[in-house]
């Protein structure tokens, strides 16, 4: 356990040196394991596990865009993404991986307890097995405080699901090399750091329960922020019910939304998506937008197995995902958006209120671009309550990145004539997040953000969070990619 | 309004006889309007709407059955099933229809407000419009009670989901024929009548939130029972609200079963269904097990069009649909099953303790029949609570009955070594059928009628309800099929 947050810098940087990793980018066709399919490009393991790279047609009246064709990973397996919870005088802890993955800015983030695919812990690879994995296997004994299979990035992933849990035991627990225990608050610190919590955990964090109280005094609360802090505090720790009243019209505003609309799901052969390249090297789109598809060969020496080959997808530009956040009658609201990609499981999930490559949009006309786009990119300084660059699963995507934001906005901010978005309190999007496919992981993501939101430090300037005032920059940067925002 | 439930009954005959209904079964080739594919035999309307009858092909690591194929009925577009509701005097009245469905015991039967496909509402058959939608069509000012998209039955329809609604509204609502307000304790009491009130209303009903007190004063509890209708009056006209915790363990049960089974659905030609023969008459099972696919043509005065012909899914044999019930640490608790049938949206929905047709299994060992299925049909009269026989949607199925019982055990009734199985309070259950693809069709109905079970007569027998004592025989029961359990 680690009384100050230096600390955890410190053994995060031993943890760093103490390992060797190399990442190399690789043609696809020079991929051990994997093979391209001669007839329709597919790439897939000889195992037949892990994952696809196929080709997806997709039809909606719903977006901007009627139809398209898109490289998309198919990965019909749940994983585990798993975080053991125990009290050490009372204060909840929660076991941390310092974890490998080869798309990782900086390879190596912080993970949940337990990260693994079906072939993973089924041991596919031959590998070793997965530690604490037994802990959420059932039957358990353990008290379970979240468990759900959740999406994963509708535009990149078909029908992508794993499994989110939080379980808490009270009997000793050995803490092996590459693990820490952390709290709440130090989980908070962290978080406001680029790239470090990586979106396993985010996602895995966004299901905790209010009611768990953390054991400590009543939490302190700046007045300077205006009720942002405030607000939190009076949720976290506290039993927050929900009756049926309290929730019925979210969900009737998401039911509407999904009868509103179509989405319709063709597989096609990946040499025949439109507008896509598919080379012996890579996968790229003709225009060198949306993402391309890459290989590369990975030695580490700690993970399940020494040395592999995979294809990764790797996004062109970094990504937007934010939320609008007004006061409104005493309560903090967020601008929820009901959205449509293509691997969406259902029609609709519940996304933030922007969500977004900006370089994809960029010289577009007004009535073509992402709905709010330019509020939240010209949000001056004040009105912005978290803003961190945070990265995607490393072991599917290389290099992918997101900017997470929180703008406020006043509470007359126009949003009537647009269907698709609705206001909801902190409590109704997480009791959402409960369910499947209710919530998509960027708001998750943010929602996770939020809630483990700490207080601002004394260096934070006006009202706002600066958490570039807690930045820590980590020197495996392998590939020199700038990670401010 | 019906001041005694006689009234109702009087009511209710004279739609029967104002109106002239005829069905009578045909040749599904002689279906005006629909086409039977020569190369598949797939069964479609001109309009390519409604519905159109297929193959599927099922396999499953799930139940009793690895892998099978059979007909479905694949009806992709949702419909709205909506429920008015105002208070006269305080006391929340529901507004019901006597409505015609060619496949309906007795023709005639209590439908919600509306019940429209989207091609009824879209009139893609140029009928009349449907007296009420605008109530239940965006944007609405009245007050959402409930708005969910639901699934229907999973062995006949793939993916079959329809938006499940109640509004209350507060202004003057005009009554037209053919409707009437029923009081929550009347359709209780209706609900306790064989074949009256259909799937459609029932499904809606469920999600009638526990906290709509009801105006009266307190309700009248008997002794008699035992503590099951103190119970429900316990919960009903109360807020009933439910913390992480409450609901924390049956949604990791759920998500456990979900990533512990494949099914994996492929459509193939329906005249490749292995073990049905599909003829110009009728599709039927070669050793006249499950249901058979048959035609009709229908001349109704008092329905959208006056005549028309479609398929129809005629089950073989009466289903049991039955909750066992146990008291445990004062709480009633109902025995909830994780099931996977055809047509199911995801791997597995919450079922019933027992849902099947016990002709499919007669004569075979134990071991291959349903669980606690003999334990349902053996127990005696003093530990049955409910006993009615209802239809499913008279649409869609023709004569398709189910008997409905709820059976109470001893709360040491041994269910260890069954995970596919867990017991949930009402609440609980209640909780989960407000989102969709949860709680299955079967459940639901059963849910609606132990919840708006009102006190048992006084005729009843012992410690159970009998709901023959209030029996009410239609005249029209043209097909003679009797409607004893």
């Amino acid at each position: 356990m680690f009384s100050r947050i230096a600390e955890f810098h410190d053994w995060f940087e031993q943890e760093h040196t103490a390992h060797s990793f190399r990442v190399t980018v690789a043609p696809l066709d020079s991929l051990e394991g994997w093979s391209i399919d001669p007839e329709t490009s597919a790439i897939t393991h000889r195992s037949g596990k892990f994952f696809t790279i196929d080709g997806l047609e997709v039809q909606t009246n719903h977006g901007l865009v009627e139809s398209w064709s898109q490289p998309i990973i198919d990965q019909p397996e749940s994983g585990i993404l798993g975080i053991l919870v125990r009290r050490f005088g009372g204060v909840p802890h929660f076991l941390m991986q310092a974890k490998m993955e080869p798309g990782n800015i900086n390879l190596l983030q912080l993970s949940p307890t337990v990260q693994a695919t079906k072939s993973n812990y089924t041991r596919v690879h031959g590998g070793r097995s997965v530690p604490y994995l037994e802990y959420f296997m059932a039957p358990r004994r353990s008290r379970v405080l979240s468990d759900v299979l959740q999406s994963e990035q509708g535009a990149w992933f078909l029908h992508k699901r794993n499994r989110n849990m939080i379980i808490e035991v009270t009997e000793d627990v050995p803490l092996r090399p590459g693990f820490c225990w952390l709290t709440r608050d130090q989980l908070g610190a962290l978080l406001k750091v680029d790239n470090l919590v990586n979106m396993d955990s985010r996602t895995v964090l966004a299901g905790y329960p209010f009611s768990e109280h953390d054991g400590s005094p009543e939490r302190p609360v700046s007045a300077r922020d205006g009720g942002f802090h405030q607000l939190l505090a009076g949720y976290e720790g506290r039993p927050v019910t929900m009756s049926h009243r309290d929730i019925a019209e979210p969900l009737s505003w998401f039911t509407e939304v999904k009868t509103r609309y179509d989405l319709r799901r063709r597989r096609v052969p990946l040499n025949q998506v439109k507008n896509w390249i598919c080379g012996p090297d890579r996968i790229t789109h003709e225009l060198g937008r949306y993402f391309s598809v890459i290989g590369v060969h990975v030695e580490a020496g700690s993970r399940e197995v020494s040395r592999w080959s995979q294809p990764l997808l790797a996004p062109v530009g970094q990504g937007v995902v934010a939320f609008l956040l007004r006061r409104h009658r005493g309560e903090h609201q967020l601008l929820v958006q009901a959205r449509t990609q293509a691997g969406t499981f259902d029609v609709v999930e519940m996304a933030p209120t922007v969500q977004c490559s900006p370089d994809n949009y960029r010289g577009l006309p007004e009535h073509r671009r992402p709905p709010f786009l330019d509020h939240v990119l010209a949000a001056p300084r004040r009105r912005i309550r978290f803003d961190v660059v945070h990265s995607e699963e490393g072991g599917r995507f290389y290099h992918a990145t997101n900017r997470y934001l929180i703008v406020e906005v006043d509470d007359d901010f126009p949003t009537v004539d647009r269907p698709d978005f609705t206001w909801m309190t902190i409590p109704q999007l997480a009791e959402l997040a409960r369910y499947g496919n209710y919530v998509n992981v960027e708001a998750r993501n943010l929602l996770a953000c939020l809630r483990f939101h700490s207080e601002p430090s004394e260096d934070g300037e006006g009202a706002g969070v600066d958490p570039h005032t807690e930045r820590v920059t980590h020197a495996n940067d392998h590939a020199g990619l700038g990670l401010s925002t």
